[in-house]
């Protein structure tokens, strides 16, 4: 009876007694089928695709090889160092192979030649220059004595906040690392010693304040000290000039090209590097420095970082810029001097203090240059990358790298051009997924509207023409 | 019309004129039909599983994030450090969490404490008892002074070899540097300032041997003299006793649970876990120490890996043992001594003769321990983890990596228990690849002819029952 049902050829069966004819042949069951078959053909090839996309740009299906990962979900790709001198290529442009060098390990540093063509390095310079630049520190005003002694701290704590290793006295260079005390002026152990006779804080003149001398010190007359003195741009953390250059839609070709890379570079999602921070190109003239310091803070429960503080809107006690990754690049060939200084690269340990020994302080690049671990020297066309943050081990932004400490020694003869292209990332992924959820509305809102400003809504006070 | 043909509740159409009964109509199209729908359901299933298995165990489709990485086709995954002290949760075996600690990024190093109860290694300890342990190194024989002289190399290749600075002059480090020299006998600047006295090689004493010096040195004293000197254990580079304990099927079920903490602690393929070596446990009595030394050797196109050797039939000139990781376990608490060191680790840079400076050479355990970078105090059923070659940076293994460099301090008071599982890769992917399929093969073919000696036919001369 079953056979005698399946064969094809046969008439319409009788209906069911006492009933209508059989649905199942029905007009309307033929569309059912056809729409069945629609179906399962699209479901089919939605399936198909989506297992491509999963899989990336891979030979087949399946995750892609890791030499070459493609963003996975919401984790951030990091390069490997392996080890120091290790070469990897890098594909940046169609049809030109670039190699990455490791220099350094802590932080993971790169060395990338010919980056940038000697055409575009000096497209740059000369878009920077129309723009026009400004002095990346300015000279302390007169405001500063009374902004000091509107403080409200007690002496008793100011000395237990210098005292790092709690000895009850205060050695030069724990005095030193706090350079905020200098109100932008970089402090030395022979600018400290001056200011110790000056207000004759330290009558033995050994340099070590003890508990006794320091409750004898009227901070009144620091202060007054501090304000009186003649302040040049060389005893600055900070002598260069620079300007911002937008890298957006709607920006010179050449600007937007060298984004394109960049996220090549890092492998980083182009919705984070899109919306980090303008290109900072920098003069240094001859006598410019820029003394060690990191590029981004260290980032606690309470930490926000400035890229997402207007969009999540929380109010928070503490801000640092979240530059994940620094990509430098140097525009020209300096004359003498002029190197970048990674002092304690890939030292074994970290510590604070011994950044400061025997009155030499590491972090001073105008005068110790030479007594770091590894020194960049300014080749035109090429950038330097590094990791300002350690990963999380999973997949996200961990710790600040205490390793990243950098500087610009003094350039002794010539002008020194560079670029920073800093790529944002909240260490919380909450807060940047969200932000960047925003951009992307900003963006389509922005697209609709014609409103060129909320294309580059968290910049937009930097974003002028170029 | 064709809101009509849609309608459900119409009667049967007329046929095409002078036609059969539409055969939309007939039963068989319902079978069609039917046949379909399960086709589309079973092709969407199949679909679904494969998407899910291309995504490993994450909590969705996708590729798994990178803190669990999934092995992917013939990629090694490679454990991350972060930081020294960065501490991330491992499962090694079901309802307990084991945290690893990163000790060193150069090398990666890791500890894992409680990775094994007190109970396994006892048994561990029992089992290597019952099946006997013997000495690690002997003392040299008498054969050592008739092979040296067989040695066909003129005294001049001997010079230009050991001068490694090559600035005409041999400095003790650089005779310490070449240990096998001393033919197992572990040479100290003492050792050697008395054999250059014995030999009358260094008249003037400063214990440097210029060229002239050297020219002098009939080398037939210096063997006599070596082949003279009374040899204690105490005087080799390795003092220990050990044996190795089977891992593999059939093996005591502890073993068994070993390997398989191991595969998930390294996440390493079990293809590659299960046919490495068999455990090696090591006793290292009072008085009993082992000179820092790396576990593997360089690899060059030429070399060979012991566990490959004998499938891929290659006639080499070198041959090195391969071992990409080491797992070492601590079996028993040492009452004096016995702590692992790891002389450079995290060391900046690496130099091989600034390992021996001012007479102190850092692999010396018995003196120099107290002067490492690293020093791990054993702790019954702790593990430590480290790597001994980088990565290619393509998924594979890299080059050997020299801060791996280990050895055992000298225990001064009771016994030291430990235990090795060393993980052999080939670092020749081609051959690493080669020999697991083979290996398979005869697995299978053991499978089916009961034919146990074929399980782990590589290690068959070091499998005994226990």
């Amino acid at each position: 009876m079953a056979a005698e049902a399946a064969r094809a050829e046969g008439p319409p069966l009788p209906g069911p007694p006492g009933g209508r004819p059989r649905q199942i042949c029905s007009r309307p069951y033929f569309v059912v089928l056809m729409v069945f078959a629609h179906l399962y053909v699209l479901n089919v090839l939605g399936l198909l695709l989506f297992v491509h996309l999963s899989a990336g740009d891979g030979p087949g299906p399946g995750p892609p090889p890791p030499s070459e990962p493609g963003p996975r979900g919401d984790a951030l790709p990091r390069r490997e160092g392996i080890k120091v001198g290790h070469k990897q290529k890098v594909e940046l442009v169609p049809n030109k192979v670039h190699f990455m060098k490791t220099l350094s390990l802590k932080p993971l540093l790169f060395e990338i030649p010919d980056f940038l063509t000697e055409e575009e390095c000096k497209l740059i310079i000369h878009l920077a220059q129309l723009k026009g630049l400004q002095k990346s520190q300015i000279l302390p005003t007169e405001d500063y004595e009374e902004a000091m002694e509107m403080i409200e701290i007690s002496q008793m704590d100011i000395f237990n906040l210098l005292d790092h290793n709690q000895d009850g006295q205060l050695q030069l260079r724990e005095v030193l690392t706090h350079t905020r005390l200098g109100n932008g002026r970089w402090m030395t152990p022979q600018s400290i010693r001056e200011m110790y006779t000056a207000v004759k804080a330290d009558p033995d003149g050994n340099g070590v304040l003890s508990l006794e001398e320091f409750k004898q010190l009227n901070i009144r007359d620091f202060h007054k000290y501090m304000g009186s003195q003649k302040v040049k741009m060389s005893d600055l953390v900070r002598n260069s000039q620079h300007t911002w250059l937008y890298q957006g839609e709607g920006a010179h070709q050449v600007m937007r090209s060298i984004q394109q890379r960049v996220m090549h570079l890092t492998r980083l999602p182009p919705e984070i590097v899109e919306h980090s921070e303008p290109l900072q190109v920098v003069r240094y003239d001859q006598g410019g420095h820029y003394h060690a310091h990191m590029d981004s803070g260290p980032v606690f429960q309470e930490t926000a970082c400035s890229h997402t503080k207007l969009i999540t809107n929380e109010s928070v006690p503490f801000e640092t810029s979240c530059r994940y990754a620094t990509v430098l690049f140097y525009l020209n060939n300096v004359t003498g001097g002029g190197e970048t200084i990674f002092p304690i690269a890939d030292n074994r340990t970290y510590e604070e203090m011994s950044l400061i020994q025997n009155d030499v302080d590491l972090r001073d690049t105008r005068k110790n240059c030479d007594k770091g671990n590894l020194r960049v020297k300014p080749q035109q066309g090429t950038a330097v990358f590094w990791y300002n943050y350690l990963s999380d081990g999973e997949g996200w932004v961990g710790d600040l790298d205490e390793y990243s400490l950098h500087g610009g020694c003094l350039v002794t003869q010539g002008t020194k051009w560079i670029a920073n292209n800093w790529i944002n990332v909240d260490p919380n992924k909450r807060r940047q997924l969200q932000f960047q959820q925003e951009m992307a509305r900003y963006a389509k809102e922005g697209d609709e509207a014609q409103n060129e400003w909320t294309v580059d809504k968290s910049y937009r006070n930097v974003h002028v023409e170029l």
